[in-house]
């Protein structure tokens, strides 16, 4: 047998310099612990993809040291990958029931059996290979959310997971300030903390705030009231039937993830909903409007999801009526601001009222403001600090915090993905670097659009293509058809024709010039063609079309 | 000669529902005058636009009736379709000389005569065909902004422009209060008023509050500072540079807009700086650091902008050090969200301090908000209200706040572009419709690029084309060169072949199939290898190029 090394790596793949992707693994010997596994939404440049994954090369390349992959709760930021890395690394699951309900919702819609899912509480302490892991109780904006302690034979290491230190959740159960400060007590050597909002100072108001909003628009609204927000916060749903139910409302539950959802938390119990409250979308217009609240997804104005189709007047099932309050209970996602504004703008076109973003009170982050991260660090007082989960901006302020909090500059790594970080007792380093990035998702392709395609694809989405074809006489290198030319997403054709038949006739000197000049590579008479083509194209238009020449041989 | 009619009518033609591209019509019977004429920046699913302009159809039918343009400020989203409207409308243009004098930058470099700019002053009043048009003082991002009063035979019009009420600008030269109390007091027809900050409660803070934001943030630091901001902040970049004065410092000017901008307010006198303070960009290197300052363009992240190339490491002059400090003088216009935070992420990996959005006071809208609004609703003291300048929530909110202050319902009008508003001295209605709507600018296109054009490069974009050709016998009805299939932006090529081998024996197998059952029209034949091959490539990868299937005959 080895000898016990006397170091701990620490090696994010994911979540750092970007928000959502989010997967770290320690490793410590031949014990490798994997926490979360988590998908990010395309950036704008990554034309057609539907999702990133992180690359997971290094542990594929150690599949037999993987001892288990643990979750801090069920967003898809931090399981969504899962379906992809457990086709190719087949090792046991760790998580809350929550989590893992959610989690078997995606493998089964992906096909991919989940035999291996171990559900924990909040408060159990497993041993994982050589780690003892424990679950911390924290609060989020999903239920079931934990923190982490990994004991190693040389230190301690915490993972915040995400989390704010909501003092009044909805379902009263708090962060577990005692095992934090047991774990300060104790020593902790290395702490991995969330800096998603470590640029917003002050605290992050309790999911509880939330309720008092929807209390004061259920009092003062006589007609329906549609609540959109994310499918995953249980608790905010929690409020609204809690709302409606104090005001004499049925509620309906409308939206594929928003049903999944509500189904798993009730049939688990993290949803307490009294007899007769829900109804069926379908059975909505038998009651008056002031006795409705629908709850539905699409506050992020999603194209597809049901808010938009309602705002769209394209929704089968419900329709929106003037007076009708809709509350938009979110936050736009970086990026999704300019679909959630024309979310708004249709419903008031619709006659709606919407209670949204700009008004206050009707979302609070799920994230620990700069106020709380100084608590957690001044209860974990750790000796080494790596901040994660956040664009580079954030790490940067979260770190600043952490200096000005006392700990050393040099105890502070802020690092990329794919950095390997070592740890002794005494001292932290960045050793070394593995593989990392990102792997897109393309329909079922996994990681087979790369650089090239996505070029590509971004040339063709800004002036389009054109196609010329040629058949060519093998022997004597004559033109026996075309050149013709087909173009898409360029110009209008039909209002182009000239400037078609010039490019052809271009086309013809160019072809005609290459064979009086002894030119029988296809290759350089094709880029020959590209050339003259581009050139004389720009000049017309200024636009740059992908030139695509095709040559026939008879 | 015509009888005089009673009414007055108003068309917008840009700026309702929607940020930018501002233009109106103002007709009475044959005198027609335009209120500015404006760009728009393309939407996300518009891809490969360059910029929006309005559609003048009405413009064109109706030439001869129009007297003029006249424009309320320089902004691109005021005067940016001029180049396009003056090309076909050959009228007489009023503007204040800064307005002007940006105008006359675009025209130039549009290739486009500006024969008939007619300066004018706040204060001004000037006969315009049956119009006379008064152009007052409001405050503004800009220098030089005003509002119009158009006085017609049967009542006044009252236009605000975009303007906020700053108390204490930086030029000294407050809003003309008195002049809209006299107006009010005379008795005003119909309002149109900014909506851009409706949302907003309360009042919009003193552009010199940015002011004091710089003295603070220079009189703590030691290194080079670099400012972006919006080059036609003319008033931010003249306290931008008294307050690198006060310190000492010299001033660079980068960023072709910047430099522009910069060079026509000093020589029109709108921008003052003591002899020595402004240094070639060059001579920076000459100087340490803590007596430097550059005031650049890129505010918005725009990727060719010179922020942007300092932050990827990609400026021909400038290299970021670590040390300076960029404050980015601007907020993120909807959409830029995205772009401006990786700007800050990559001058933060620079080793530069970044003082950013999120940080207060760096920025201040040129926007009214609600409670300035309400003041000129209630110096105006209109008979009827038109929100514009904005999205359809923000006229909604600005038509509610009217409403408040006692307009009756009935005589506010939110509406859309294209909409005939007409007004008599006693009454309002919306009493027609004409041909508005966004004309796309693409390169050398005007207008060339349609929904055709734009849904083909969406699918371009999303998954790529393949091109299959194949050489047929004309007689025959054989084949006698290819299938042949090539793709763009589907999947990488090389990593493939399997499935393109495939797709062509399907491919081989169509039309062999269509050649038993006598199909002999190419476009069956065509549309037969569409649907096999889209339904086959569906199968295997989930994504659905577009397929453009080209026969040649010999």
């Amino acid at each position: 047998m080895a000898k016990q090394p006397q170091k701990i790596q620490i090696i994010p793949l994911g979540g750092l310099g970007e928000i959502g992707k989010n997967m770290t693994v320690i490793r410590y010997g031949d014990d490798i612990l994997v926490i979360d596994s988590g998908l990010a939404f395309p950036e704008d440049d990554m034309l057609g993809i539907d999702l990133v994954i992180p690359d997971i090369t290094y542990l594929l390349e150690n599949k037999d040291f993987v001892r288990a992959i643990v979750l801090t709760h069920g967003h898809e930021d931090h399981i969504g990958a899962l379906p992809y890395v457990l086709k190719q690394l087949n090792v046991p699951v760790y998580g809350t029931p929550l989590t893992l309900g959610i989690l078997e919702g995606r493998l089964r819609e992906n096909n991919v059996a989940g035999e291996k899912l171990i559900p924990v509480k909040p408060g159990d302490q497993i041993d994982i290979g050589i780690f003892k892991v424990g679950f911390i109780r924290v609060s989020h904006s999903i239920a079931d959310a934990v923190a982490l302690s990994i004991k190693t034979p040389i230190g301690t290491i915490v993972h915040t997971g995400d989390f704010k230190l909501d003092q009044t959740p909805v379902d009263g159960k708090v962060t577990d300030f005692h095992k934090f400060a047991e774990l300060g007590d104790q020593g902790v050597l290395v702490l991995l903390a969330d800096s998603t909002n470590a640029e917003r100072p002050g605290y992050t108001p309790s999911e509880r705030s939330v309720g008092m909003t929807f209390d004061e628009t259920f009092r003062t609204t006589r007609e329906r009231i549609i609540i959109a927000t994310f499918s995953s916060n249980v608790h905010r749903i929690q409020q609204a039937i809690d709302t409606a139910c104090k005001y004499k409302r049925k509620v309906a539950i409308l939206g594929r993830s928003m049903i999944n959802v509500v189904n798993i938390a009730l049939e688990l119990g993290y949803l307490r909903v009294p007899e007769g409250v829900l109804i069926d979308i379908d059975e909505i217009n038998n009651y008056p409007p002031s006795s409705i609240v629908i709850i539905t997804t699409g506050s992020q104005g999603e194209p597809m999801s049901a808010l938009t189709r309602m705002a769209m007047s394209d929704h089968k099932k419900v329709e929106i009526m003037p007076g009708d309050t809709v509350i938009i209970s979110a936050t736009p996602i970086p990026g999704n601001e300019k679909l959630v504004a024309r979310t708004v703008d249709y419903l008031f076109r619709q006659g709606a009222d919407v209670v949204y973003e700009a008004t206050s009170g009707i979302h609070v982050s799920g994230h620990a403001s700069q106020e709380e991260l100084k608590l957690m660090h001044n209860l974990i007082r750790p000796k080494f600090f790596v901040p994660v989960h956040g664009e580079y901006r954030h790490l940067i302020k979260h770190a600043k915090l952490a200096q000005e909090l006392g700990i050393p500059k040099e105890n502070i790594f802020v690092t990329e993905n794919g950095s390997v970080l070592e740890f002794t007792r005494e001292k932290g380093c960045i050793a070394g670097k593995i593989t990392a990035g990102k792997v897109l998702v393309d329909g079922l392709g996994v990681g087979d659009v790369g650089n090239i395609v996505l070029r590509d694809r971004r040339q063709l989405s800004q002036d389009g293509i054109l196609v010329m074809v040629v058949t060519m006489d093998k022997q004597r290198g004559s033109i026996l058809a075309g050149p013709d030319i087909v173009s898409r997403g360029f110009v209008y054709v039909r209002e182009s024709e000239q400037l078609m038949d010039e490019a052809k006739e271009k086309v013809r000197q160019t072809l005609e010039r290459c064979e009086l000049n002894g030119v029988t590579e296809w290759a350089s008479i094709k880029s020959n063609v590209r050339d003259v083509l581009g050139k004389f194209l720009y000049e017309r238009t200024r636009r740059r079309p992908m030139i695509l020449p095709i040559i026939m041989e008879v």
